[in-house]
């Protein structure tokens, strides 16, 4: 399997997950370059490489406020900030320190990718071993009390409030196995495919943050194809969908596309997303408008952000396209999809858990700027907080597809479960744990801990 | 044509319209029941039977703030508010006063039906000739001159915040139309389609208050559909979609669903809504997942919202459904869409206007509670400032049909303007004007004012 780069068996989700999850019995054996006074478990995602940010709170400070992550703690920024840590930041201006008292990410995201590195490269080093500021943190017993709480100790929130949420189709693989079940692999992938990076608008009220959980949609299926006449029940074909989400940090006017080159100063950052899709509700009702309440019940994203100049060590080239790309997607340099280890998980009510899923998020046709600049090209005007996934990724063994229909051949081949359970698709109580990382030639993790939600039973109509 | 009311020929546009429209010839002849000593011009939009809310700002007074419509005046809310002028409304919470003096509607549609129906009712109150409070405003010359301004004075903005946008398909004769025109007129509705309310998640950023130019959307076309090579230029097809606009008040949890007979607590109000759509993008980009950047670059609604209590004397049964619905489609009360006379013409750059279609507004399948209920049943959460739209509205005619692709049989009629010029869809230049109005048995005229835009040449590409 060519999906999992040299770290895989040296997985740090063992330290990034909160979930307990203790399935990997190797230790990790990294060693990480940049080091820290702050004890950072070696193969924590949250390496001095990650500096991610989100919105915690705490029990006794409910009020929601900007933070990183940093090993097994997090550094509450609104503490941080408001006690003069980021004095020794001449370059930040004065005048928008206001952002990390905000409940939400989108004020700090909308000061720009220069300010984002700023803040980034000034907090890593306020955490290095041979710190330039010792008074601020490392020495500094007062703040450290105050500003660093355990991981454990926080409640994480949606880190931006989302304006609109796209979701994009750039899965190739997924695109192909999904379109081979439907209409053979000769006719897989629809005339459009490789000529447009095919989206939908997805729903932004029902994006919710790893943990919670969601109800069983119910929703019309049609169970005899031939009748017409539909059923009215809890979704029977529940399913996840494996995928990146992009947050932006910048907006464009509307009628102003973005060319493609410059889309990357748009991208605030990264996280897991898990697409939920009830497959016999989507099948009656996405023709010819899209996929609708199949998918409108619940999108779940990891908490953290991990912003985008974190993972330029990363880059890679995505799948090949065979055509003739329209002028407004050539790209100038072409590494504008990353190399990140992905891993889903489903654990049952009864505590078993399955690796189902080991994958990539570099098999995409098309790249984040591409997805940009389409997406802007009739003039749509995207905005500060705006969400866009990738669409399911999946790479090209059954292992590493990113749905169960996939997996199951469209529910007609069984996954067999660790504990000796089948599954053709999620059953009640199930929870679905999506993690992503990958490490530098050097050893330091870049993490995004973990995206889990569970699937409660179905909710009684009124 | 059945889709006129009575009052037609007494044609309200002529006074509700700010474009100065004068193609109506006819004077109106309506005798409003309710008189008021503040002059309103007796077929205006905004007779005291309507009472519409919007978002003002003036040039003297910049701020963004409601108000609002009688006869050829808004009334400032923020200035009637601030001056006493709801002193005598004892049951509206004084500790919500603050909704008047914010840049949306959202905090006032929060408040609910019933605070809606109690500051309408006492605004009409104030304007009757036989006002209960003559002191309030009827011989009040100081808060007059501060709170009355001319309509021509003010800008309109967008009245809510809008989190999500969802549009339906609900005008079953334009589904019948479109899909006869790509099926043949045997296969014309999808199977779904009388069975369930189909709909996609629309673009919520780029909807547009009335007024707003629209640049020409580029995109990619397909010209020769059996090379699958597609054209990237500026849209060749572009078309209005004429629709209705439903604004909610009320938000449901996610995971709960709203029953159809509960829906219409949820419902703030109407506007008049085109949801510009270029075909030829449309057509090689929405299969699989439905309408993306066809749609993207813009949706304009009237800024005016007519609250659901102003249209309740217009309840009207929508079209027949021959099948049996899913329980929760099922209404005990039928008559939930709404009469409302509606027109469009299209001004070209030289100034001469023709209408191109004149229709009603209960040419739906669905109504707006069995949209609300379809969108919730998966446990959806709709929020306050949520957009529904109708999907386009067309009657049974060809005049009455809410879309040039229809008129024009797929572009391949062209329409004769009144000035000569021919179309087959959209030029540079063109603005689309929607109107609606209605009017009580007693002569009360209910409108919309104008829901218009205009196309301007596509901007070059970068």
């Amino acid at each position: 399997m060519d999906t999992w780069n040299d770290i895989s068996q040296l997985n740090p989700t063992l330290l990034c997950a909160t979930s307990g999850d203790t399935r990997f019995s190797s230790p990790p054996q990294l060693t990480a370059k940049m080091k820290s006074w702050h004890p950072i478990p070696t193969a924590s995602c949250f390496s001095l490489a990650n500096i991610p940010f989100g919105i915690i709170s705490t029990p006794k400070h409910p009020l929601h406020r900007p933070a990183v992550a940093i090993g097994e703690h997090v550094l509450d920024m609104s503490v941080f900030a408001g006690q003069g840590g980021l004095a020794n930041l001449g370059e930040f201006p004065k005048e928008k320190m206001g952002v990390f008292f905000e409940q939400t990410l989108n004020s700090f995201a909308s000061l720009g990718r220069p300010v984002h590195r700023l803040v980034r490269n000034y907090i890593r080093d306020v955490f290095r071993e041979d710190t330039s500021y010792p008074e601020v943190l490392k020495t500094n017993d007062a703040l450290k009390q105050a500003a660093l709480i355990p991981l454990s100790e926080v409640q994480m929130h949606l880190p931006l409030a989302i304006g609109d949420y796209t979701d994009f189709f750039a899965g190739r693989n997924h695109a192909h196995n999904v379109g081979t079940l439907f209409r053979g692999a000769a006719n897989s992938l629809q005339p459009n495919y490789n000529h447009i990076p095919v989206a939908y608008n997805g729903r932004s009220s029902s994006v919710v943050v790893s943990g919670t959980p969601l109800h069983r949609p119910w929703g019309q299926a049609l169970l005899v194809p031939t009748n017409h006449v539909p059923t009215f029940r809890p979704s029977a074909k529940l399913d996840f969908e494996l995928e990146m989400g992009m947050f932006l940090c910048r907006s464009n006017a509307l009628g102003q596309h973005i060319p493609v080159d410059e889309a990357g100063d748009y991208i605030f950052g990264f996280v897991l997303l898990n697409d939920w899709s009830a497959r016999d509700i989507q099948l009656w009702e996405y023709v010819p408008l899209g996929p609708f309440n199949a998918k409108n019940f619940g999108t779940s994203i990891s908490p953290w952000v991990v912003l985008a100049d974190a993972l330029e060590p990363f880059r890679s080239h995505g799948l090949p396209n065979e055509v003739d790309l329209q002028s407004y997607l050539r790209e100038t340099k072409k590494e504008n999809v990353f190399d990140i280890n992905l891993e889903l998980s489903i654990r049952t009510a009864k505590g078993a858990s399955t690796t189902m899923t080991r994958t990539s998020s570099k098999y995409l046709l098309w790249s984040w700027p591409q997805m940009i600049a389409h997406h802007t090209v009739s003039g749509c005007n995207l905005q500060v907080g705006d969400l866009l996934g990738s669409g399911t990724i999946s790479g090209f063994d059954s292992g590493t597809y990113g749905s169960m229909l996939e997996q199951t051949k469209g529910g007609k081949t069984p996954l067999l479960f660790e504990d000796g359970e089948e599954r053709t698709f999620l059953d009640d109580g199930d929870t679905v744990v999506i993690t992503g990382w990958t490490a530098t030639t050097d050893g330091d993790v870049v993490g995004f801990g973990e995206c889990s939600g569970q699937i409660l039973a179905p909710l009684p109509q009124k």
